[in-house]
């Protein structure tokens, strides 16, 4: 039971599949009743439909209040620190907050201050964790192959600049995958040779189980980024072609965190075909996030002891 | 029953007049219920305050959760498609989004898509329509007249860039009423010859029952601007002045979509006179959605049967 | 009973301490149940994070359905006088706006308009109010001394362009506390001499029994600013520093609108020390606009009988 939910990797394993068995039964129809009415603030400081909607999503379905907090109206650009803001939230009312923060680790400062009791969610940091999104890339994996001891998979492209690659190359490994990566040199950050192997995608595609493409961004591919290559380039050196495609193993499964670049990272065709998962990467999200925010819930007893189940 | 609502010239007649009576239930007090939690998005590309509020209004009178998306912090901005932009939300478990958007038919791509079963609601297409505008004007116009077969109608200003007055004058002329169109030669779509006469303000301002006067963008009247007039000609030529107001008969209104440029195209006097309908518009625009709300609510099987009216 | 809420020297010493008490019922748990859905929409013209989320969450409280609407985003752009835009909201359906507008006085043209029946609510005029901010202080202050005749109060610092500085001032002097003003000469406003005595902040840190602490604009200090202290010039000479703090009298107490340049107007080490009422300030906001809001629910016959207390 956690008051912040910060870091994947600082849950066990057990913690982890409890979180992915309940997201599964919320994904099921399992609902709860809250004590009393529940506040939760999203303040994202850098702009992510995606994550922002689904935790609001999350929210909305638990019962809980959300407060969309827009930091470029806010605060922030009177020069307030991070912490007088959360403190503010907290005098306010808000239970938690979900925030997302270019400054990596932004919350450590946070959970050593004794005076903050409201719980912190983290959306995303810098360069560092994005847990939300490893906790449903587990779920879909999960979904498919019911373990992931074994499992083959590999991490396509951006590496370097990716948070969720990390996230999960740390916590696959732990839990028995076996990992492969590949995409440009430039962009291969050599400690993941602690997590597994680094090597090109044609050697690979036809062997794993996953194919996690990661998100280029763009702007790193305009003439005036130091890359050694432009857009068209990399997919054809690094991005899942049709061709790629065809090689996969029948039962193995396409993801991306999206949004998709189609045909630079995945071929248009591939984004949506069969193999493909990454429309229900997003259908999982939400459920992974009631299933985070369930965890924060208990550990501040606002769940109501007769769950009962959704008759839709 | 409508799966989206996207133009209103899609509606035949009947169907037209049972979202006219069914949004004057809804202002008489009707009340409905959802048959579960039911989640809309609404996504502006273009501001609108006053539509997306009216919306947002029509949504939680109705028990629908509105979703609120600001597209210049989304995905959109990451180069992101509308359609998968539109995708994600239904992901997301959105069942229905609320659009505008600046491209004319933003809709046409996503409708032959059969992976997309979220409701599509079209809150203003580029130089297209704006069919819940054109909704809450029939009915006003209903509310005055009881009618529309017969009805002497002027429609006046800047046809060409007005989105309204081309729904308008289509549904108008089908439901039998007949059309006086004025304002600047270079405003005036030829094509509008199929709907009713072009004339001058003066020739049929004592002749008609309804003065639809139409917004002007007033960037359009700057000097760097190519027209030949200035903002107060524009007035003194094309507008409703109060010496114009006078010759209306009786029983004629004012209607205007709003926001109005006071002076200009409506004398300041004139806009909150005994004549004018145009705040009533407004009031008129959350009822009017509401039942376009309802129809797709309708055709998903959301609402629960025993519906109760109103004790207020 | 309020229709409006625009400025608390218009409430008498009764209705004021009606308001606090009602707050002080608030924090203690008393619920309300309203008659009917209400609708308070929220217009912040200029950036306020904590107001704007402290009458959110003032509203969700009460049972009032926010409408958020952000003015960078409405037809305000397009020129539409705040008269029209709050016809606008009023013909939407909103029983009350919050609005928060960088013109002195913009309620004045509307209280005298008898179209306008949707509630008018102050949270901050220009260099005009801040009655919201000025309830919340008193509320912080009679917590603390159960009285406000015979307190001795300090307020320091930019009193020239603070608005709940004369707020406060004006309704302190009345409610028969005695009054003293410390900061730079150029901020010092003359008429205050109507309300207390002008002197340095050295004289009267040992005596007071509130240290009301003034935000400063940072943009006021900047080099090409006309003023004639830097930033730690500022903390020096008009501060609240870690010595002056040590001075205070034992029961005395800090306060501060926030949010806290900390280490200008206040010593890091004391904005959260034992005597700091700072973040109880931001607490008691939300029970203050609580009261606040309620007034106005009262005054439209919206809140039903029989109300009944919390149980948690």
């Amino acid at each position: 039971m956690q008051t912040h939910f910060l870091d994947l990797n600082q849950l066990n394993d057990d913690e982890i599949m409890e979180l992915i068995r309940l997201a599964i039964q919320y994904r099921d129809g399992k609902l709860v009743q809250l004590k009393r009415p529940v506040y939760f603030a999203n303040m994202f400081y850098e702009n992510s439909t995606r994550t922002h909607t689904s935790f609001e999503m999350a929210e909305r379905k638990l019962g809980i209040t959300p407060i969309n907090i827009d930091p470029k109206n806010s605060s922030v650009q009177k020069g307030e620190t991070l912490s007088d803001t959360v403190k503010t939230l907290q005098a306010i009312g808000t239970d938690g907050v979900v925030i997302r923060h270019k400054t990596t680790g932004w919350y450590e400062p946070l959970i050593d201050d004794e005076r903050i009791h409201t719980s912190l969610v983290n959306a995303g940091d810098g360069s560092g964790q994005h847990p939300s999104q490893s906790l449903l890339d587990l779920l879909t994996i999960y979904d498919e192959f019911k373990k992931f001891k074994g499992l083959k998979i590999a991490i396509v492209g951006d590496l370097l600049h990716s948070r969720v690659a990390r996230s999960n190359a740390e916590i696959l490994k732990r839990l028995g995958a076996k990992l492969y990566f590949a995409g440009p040199d430039e962009w291969y950050p050599s400690d993941f040779d602690n997590f597994g192997e680094f090597t090109n995608i044609d050697t690979i595609v036809g062997k794993v189980d996953v194919m996690m493409m990661l998100r280029v961004q763009l702007e790193r591919l305009n003439e005036d980024a130091r890359e050694s290559f432009t857009a068209v380039e990399y997919a054809n050196i690094f991005g899942l072609t049709e061709e790629r495609g065809s090689k996969m193993k029948k039962k193995a499964i396409i993801m991306h965190p999206a949004p998709v670049n189609r045909n630079i990272e995945i071929a248009d065709s591939l984004v949506e075909a069969p193999q493909s998962r990454i429309f229900r990467q997003m259908q999982n999200g939400v459920f992974a996030r009631m299933a985070i925010l369930t965890s924060i819930l208990k550990s501040k007893d606002l769940i109501a002891e007769d769950e009962y189940e959704d008759i839709n």
